[in-house]
């Protein structure tokens, strides 16, 4: 993907953002692409490739949300970005003249979205890659259901190379119930109300689990020098349940 | 290596292939550098440090070859891309002004071969790194054996992180016995004779593999959602029968 | 931490070093950046986190040495650096106005270093980080100690991805006793007393543990197409006996 890029854009900076998305996990990947890209400058288009779905009828698109560009496979990897801004268009990538000469069924990174993302690099139009879609895959809401009064619904949107545990619960649903630390967190069959502010947070306890705030904006389930995960035993979409008191 | 080249070659644009290269394992790393290169411009210099005989008599090598450079130890690292490119030329890096002033016994790859491609980068003649060579080390061809009529014995080059297994058979192989999906692959004691067009082509069975053309140009033993080599214990270096029927 | 340092100064060269360091060893992350940084030009940035007191009121660091500028928590992670040059100087960081607007209590890698090293690669002096302190925290003595008389009692200050393990024990120790060869290590139980020159030195015993020269300048325990670390069960921190016979 890389020598298409530059041999296409030979002056684009190339940036890799994480090559820990496990196998085929779409929401993983979908993760590290909202989290990652609020870091970067207006203008820089985003490539994602978790794409099992390669070579079948999936579309390839291209999104235009919060000034920055996203391209790779249609299958839900752009959603969060898309939540994220409402202004957001997305493209199906259709014009084969962009592509690489020969296109394998098995590796559209390299053959179909690097050297439209390198293109795009370079400054044309989305416009230029095919018809505006509304249609696109949507992995659902990222926000977490309400199930009852100070109930909520959420669950694990990914799991971290330390082992923390990303949930979707957000600051604004517990300013918005106006209590700060008053919880319970129900996840694995096990109760949860601690929240540290760090990591290292006294008093430290070996295995204990906790919750904190995690650098994306997420409540992370956590675990000081150790796995959260591995301990509770927890993987991405596991289901987690938060109650005010 | 990237500190080294970049103290001599403060422009040149370093791009990571990968890193995932199975410790030892010289017949992996030229399975990936012939898969990359083709991607890369005219010119693009190959840095590869698979190098279990560091320090020993082995030689280091300079190869020339589709109009690209390839610097690394003479263990067979660069047998494809020879194989490739009938016109390629091998030259044996002996100019140690070139080298770092001092040359570890365990790390060429920082001492020998980053400096001298940096130099290459540079614009530095091959000839003035030592002289051309043709008894370099060869892995043996990569095509398969015919051992029969429509009977071919190949292996697996290479295990990619996901598990898909890249065998060494070629797409004129299936064109030249003038069929295309009448075939029985047998390996580790298991019969395969299904060919998917994408990964995930329906009817998608769960740990089932299949046949599919990898994105290297070689058919590959994969499986949907899941790893092939996992679930056949494939490892690379295994043999694999091709029979036409 | 990448798109925030592109923001502040897009013209700086970004390298990666190692993602490698196991979660929270900052024995490790120290091994590391003492190996990689004289392979580096004068005036470069190293920017380093491994953090596991992030948010706590552990200090944030910015070392002059070597020519080489070094950013990250006070946490002992550029001891060896301060150690390997005498003329080294530490600053505090505390100028919130280089920071980013809001800061995380759980990655200052982004929020804190990742801005400071930007505007270090622009330019900026390093007092105005904050100022000049003494007490930063170190991880004791790379040196072994003397326990006896022509004996040492040093540690393994690294395990690579190879499973080579890096001892804290020099050349000039070797020298200084006017002996080369005749020696004894003892590791887990086991007593080693073969050197070899390089790792494929023969006669070439499977499973066979022995001491190399390492790259950056250690002896290592390693053995041929294998693990060490896994045959003796060795773990970084593990004590390690030399004796000279």
């Amino acid at each position: 993907m890389k020598g298409i890029i530059l041999s296409i854009a030979p002056h684009v900076r190339l940036v890799d953002i994480t090559h820990d998305v496990p196998p085929q996990n779409i929401a993983s990947g979908a993760f590290y692409i909202l989290a990652a890209h609020t870091a970067f400058p207006n203008g820089t288009v985003h490539l994602g490739v978790v794409d099992p779905g390669v070579g079948s009828g999936r579309r390839a698109i291209a999104v235009q949300a919060s000034g920055q560009f996203f391209i790779g496979p249609d299958n839900g990897l752009f959603s969060y970005i898309c939540q994220a801004d409402r202004d957001h268009r997305v493209f199906e990538i259709t014009n084969q003249t962009l592509f690489r000469r020969q296109v394998s069924e098995t590796f559209h990174g390299r053959d179909v979205f690097a050297p439209v993302a390198a293109h795009l690099a370079l400054g044309i139009d989305l416009k230029a890659l095919g018809k505006e879609i509304q249609d696109y895959v949507d992995l659902g809401p990222l926000e977490p259901k309400t199930v009852g009064l100070r109930r909520f619904e959420g669950r694990i949107i990914n799991v971290d190379r330390f082992g923390n545990c990303v949930t979707n619960f957000t600051p604004n649903l517990f300013s918005s119930t106006g209590t700060e630390r008053r919880f319970q967190l129900t996840i694995a069959g096990r109760k949860l109300n601690l929240l540290k502010r760090f990591y290292a947070e006294p008093p430290v306890k070996r295995r204990e689990p906790f919750a904190i705030w995690g650098s994306a904006g997420f409540l992370e389930i956590a675990t000081t020098n150790g796995s959260a995960a591995r301990i509770l035993r927890i993987t991405a979409g596991d289901q987690i349940e938060l109650r005010f008191l």
